[in-house]
């Protein structure tokens, strides 16, 4: 059983694409942890770019705890096209060296809130100390009513700087 | 046996990555096909690509007869670096309709020449017409001797109209 996923996710495209759900997430930096963090389930990831450019392009190698991916992306909030397949070991060691110079580390908790998850992601290495919280949301409706607990602190919702792909070219 | 094989292939890489033999390739136009083409060993290439940008970086996916595989190249003539893994049907599928609007197909034959093998590429589709030979030396000793047969016609080597990240593009 190699491939338990192939994750393809198509969000708000135009006409010739598939239409699915749109892609709604917003960004936050932390007041302070949530208690018992530790508790939460998490994985450590390790992800790295084989190729980023212009309109939101990559195709980014990840390990999430034993979990190895690759992933395209392209397109901005408005119109983005996300294709992911699991890789093996052996095909995950072959590219990877090829992200060199393009990688970052951080363990990512994932921590319940009323009807979401919120994912934590503490930053390790060269940006070890950013934490960054980013929830999911299925519609606007569901967005807007987002109540966040009391150790959310300042939204940074697409803010480049803290963007994967900036942190792991810094 | 869904992984035969992982090529990975670094050509003059600089002090930090792993050195092994050059790559030295050598292209042209045909003045006319070689006798009895369609006798050699051929298959059919599609190829599209994922990624490309500055230094000669792609990100291509290819299915060669049923031989499915995604290659990351990056760097130009002096310094390269390739590395190759084979995907399952299912990965392959998954990746191919990112491709879109950067696709070409040829039907490539291996044609024995001598102590080389001479690869003549058969471009199909918008590019119907176009026939180009590559043939690949171990040293540039062996790139110097090389005397072509009388079909070969006139040397195209490095002309990025006829690079297949060009004619995916057109």
């Amino acid at each position: 059983m190699f491939f338990p996923f192939t994750k393809i996710r198509l969000a708000n495209m135009s006409a010739s694409k598939k239409l699915s759900a749109r892609e709604i997430e917003r960004k936050f930096l932390l007041k302070r942890f949530p208690p018992n963090l530790k508790k939460f389930p998490h994985d450590t990831i390790e992800q790295g770019y084989l190729a980023t450019g212009r309109g939101g392009l990559q195709v980014r190698l990840r390990k999430k705890g034993s979990v190895r991916s690759l992933t395209y992306k392209q397109g901005t909030k408005g119109e983005r096209e996300e294709r992911e397949i699991r890789l093996s070991v052996e095909q995950f060691n072959a590219l990877w060296p090829a992200t060199a110079g393009r990688r970052l580390t951080k363990v990512r908790y994932d921590v319940p809130w009323k009807s979401h998850t919120i994912e934590i992601d503490v930053y390790r290495g060269r940006h070890d100390g950013l934490v960054v919280a980013e929830v999911e949301f299925d519609d606007q409706r569901s967005c807007a009513g987002f109540e966040p607990p009391d150790w959310i602190g300042r939204d940074v919702t697409g803010k480049p700087k803290y963007s994967n792909v900036a942190l792991a070219h810094d």
